[in-house]
């Protein structure tokens, strides 16, 4: 589609002005649409959630309410999960079941926690953060604002670190964490990232697994939200298991991996875990077992009961792609019609995940998501995958594609389009104004 | 029963060596029961867990999953809790729903979650914790292991207040707080107490609301664990609404409110939630909407589909009275007819909750405990009911009648009363060799 179209860049100031023109008219068209759509966050339509509807049904009040040891899950306790849930979680995982403890509905709030705790009392036997005069962590951006502000909201300096189509720029991070004992950790989605959809590459995993950082307490917050949620049978990444990784290289206690069940199932009704070596779940065990008796256990056995098996489970998640692919495929379809060979947009083509990521001209994200705004599409706000919500090169927009019906998507993407090239026209003008201001007359 | 009976203290010495041997001998047929039982925990016993089973049946594969303002409670999304479920909770916690939050399936990690933040980040802007010096708890006693447990592991002095039949010893808890700045909380089970049973006098909450701390971030921790958790129809404890009652007396900001529906459904798949003032609430979410997404929207709809208000949740506390009251009353008859008129032993009846506490002549609740084990019969440790575990007159033992089957539960009584005259009688007559080394021989 590319082929025959002048890059922006190239055109002559008259002719953006006659586009800017042409593109003012085609967006107050669209603005007189009356668009209400929501591409902001990484939501399953209710077509994905209808694939887990017989969750509903697993367990009735003839059901067995019993774990495989015997445990009736209608009770207090077992700290950690239920052998059957651990098993399934760490086939997800592909970690041993020993080596996780199974939480809540939220991973996020099992990050939040180990941040937390180790603040307020270290990791295993370190220095409590709070403590400590100054405290950092490394972000790769862009990434996932929610990361970034828990740190944030612990007083933590984030530092963005820039990803690169193999992974965070490992040079930067072996540079950063070996000469700076105040790095405690980093923020990770090496799987179909957010946003860039990308997964990291073997020899970072396993530069990942021999870093040698300053700070005994550091470690690597791996958050494999995406593991199983590919958009294709025959074309899928895979990842170097890092707790092994981390094992062989002789590192077994520098990551925390965390994953939940939001994405597979009813986000906000999932399980959440967290796996790492025996000598940080002990760690961890001592805190966990202060703040609660347990988590909740019949949902453990509804997933279990459910699913079966990891096979079970990955059947589930074709289902899902079925209904995500043609999403992100006509997205990448009408970017490719609308903006290829312009010059002024770049995009991801992930093969899971549930993100695109899109970057515009240089200083124009915000003035593309406002724009976008005014006529009724919301997007995720400019700035949100870089630590403080503040992108320095105002480029990268997070599009979102699971949630919204696919027409709506489709309008959706046009409009995107549409604002991408009006902002990059007028930005150009004004470039071109204010470095000739005699043709400004 | 106790009349004509005479106390221990009353015997002669030879009298005390001829019970001893009896009560050795009777000690050792226990013993060869091989009994096996636990009176350790307060867990819903299975009849009681059988109750809730229609639970699993309100949702299924047919069911409508979104609430009464639309929301599809199986995405993401409403921290805070759903509005049928915060109105549900707000009965039975007696709050509007407006002044509360629903949290996920454990109150002890809400209460885990206010120290934790009061730690790292203050109350209402107040200094974190963490920067202070010296932060102490009023610990009132015998009381809840769990909750003592909370702030000790955040360093924090527990202070022990005496509970006393009104409540905890007010002038003392007036005196204290008053005059030390560094006191920031106090630990509360303000109805059917865990583990004495009763209930705090309308003069003591009254006194509760109009507290004057030194401290403007010292909050009442009000553990309402108990609220709707009555064993009989006709005779029951009511309570000042604290909440309320705060606001009247111009300190609406004084008091945390805590609760679950872990022993009116599921313990552990049940919900949690805590009431405070509209400002508290701001204060939490601030932290809450960084620590999570929201919690389980589906169980908290399960709830409100099982229950439908809070008529059809008394009514279902009727059916858990109905398998408790026997037990309690039994654990009461037997210790009647067993220990009354000893002078070696005392306990309460509670009118509802799910402890009693029994009080071993001093210094010989270990020894009851100890000489239970032996026999087979698992208690909540002595001291457990003290900060740090630790008993210093060494009297308390808390009593769990609510898990073993009846007849299993009259036994263990019948042992708890022997070893408790057994653990007397050597008790009184190792003082009186003490006293006099000549007759020892």
């Amino acid at each position: 589609m590319s082929e025959g179209r002048k890059p922006y860049s190239e055109m002559s100031t008259e002719e953006l002005e006659a586009l800017e023109k042409k593109l003012k008219a085609e967006y107050k068209k669209m603005q007189g649409m009356g668009l209400e759509l929501n591409m902001s966050r990484g939501k399953p339509c209710v077509e994905q959630l209808d694939l887990s509807m017989g969750m509903m049904d697993v367990l009735s009040s003839e059901s067995d309410l019993r774990c495989e040891d015997g445990t009736d899950c209608r009770n207090y306790g077992v700290l950690g999960g239920i052998p059957e849930a651990r098993e399934l979680i760490g086939d997800m995982m592909e970690v041993p079941y020993d080596h996780l403890i199974i939480y809540g509905n939220s991973s996020l709030n099992v990050m939040y926690d180990q941040i937390s705790r180790s603040y307020s009392h270290g990791v295993m036997g370190s220095t409590p953060w709070c403590k400590l005069d100054k405290v950092k962590f490394l972000c790769v951006v862009p990434g996932y604002d929610r990361h970034f502000r828990i740190t944030e909201y612990f007083g933590i300096e984030n530092v963005p670190v820039p990803m690169l189509e193999t992974g965070p720029d490992m040079d930067m991070v072996e540079e950063l964490v070996a000469g700076d004992e105040s790095i405690k950790g980093i923020w990770c989605v090496p799987k179909y990232s957010n946003p860039t959809g990308n997964s990291y590459s073997d020899e970072t995993v396993r530069r990942f697994a021999r870093l040698r950082p300053a700070a005994k307490d550091f470690r690597i917050y791996w958050d494999n939200a995406y593991t199983i949620h590919h958009l294709y049978d025959h074309d899928q990444d895979h990842l170097i298991e890092i707790l092994a990784e981390c094992k062989r290289a002789g590192n077994p206690d520098l990551v925390y991996k965390f994953a939940s069940t939001s994405k597979v199932c009813f986000p906000g009704s999932g399980v959440a875990a967290m796996a790492a070596s025996l000598n940080n779940l002990e760690d961890i065990r001592r805190q966990l077992k202060v703040q609660t008796i347990g988590h909740d256990k019949v949902n453990q056995l509804r997933h279990v009961r459910f699913f079966h098996d990891i096979h079970g489970m990955v059947e589930h998640m074709r289902k899902h792609a079925d209904i995500l692919r043609p999403k992100f495929e006509a997205v990448e379809e009408i970017l490719d019609e609308e903006l290829s060979g312009l010059g002024i947009a770049k995009w991801t083509k992930p093969k899971g995940g549930y993100f695109i990521s899109f970057d515009t001209m240089e200083g124009c994200a915000k003035e593309v998501v406002r724009k976008c705004a005014k006529a009724g599409v919301v997007l995720t706000p400019a700035g949100a995958t870089w630590p403080g919500g503040v992108d320095p090169h105002d480029t990268n927009i997070r599009i979102a594609p699971s949630f919204p019906p696919l027409n709506d998507l489709k309008t959706a993407t046009r409009l995107l389009s549409l604002a991408t090239k009006y902002a990059a026209c007028q930005k150009l003008l004004e470039e071109r104004r204010a470095a000739g201001p005699a043709e400004v007359q």
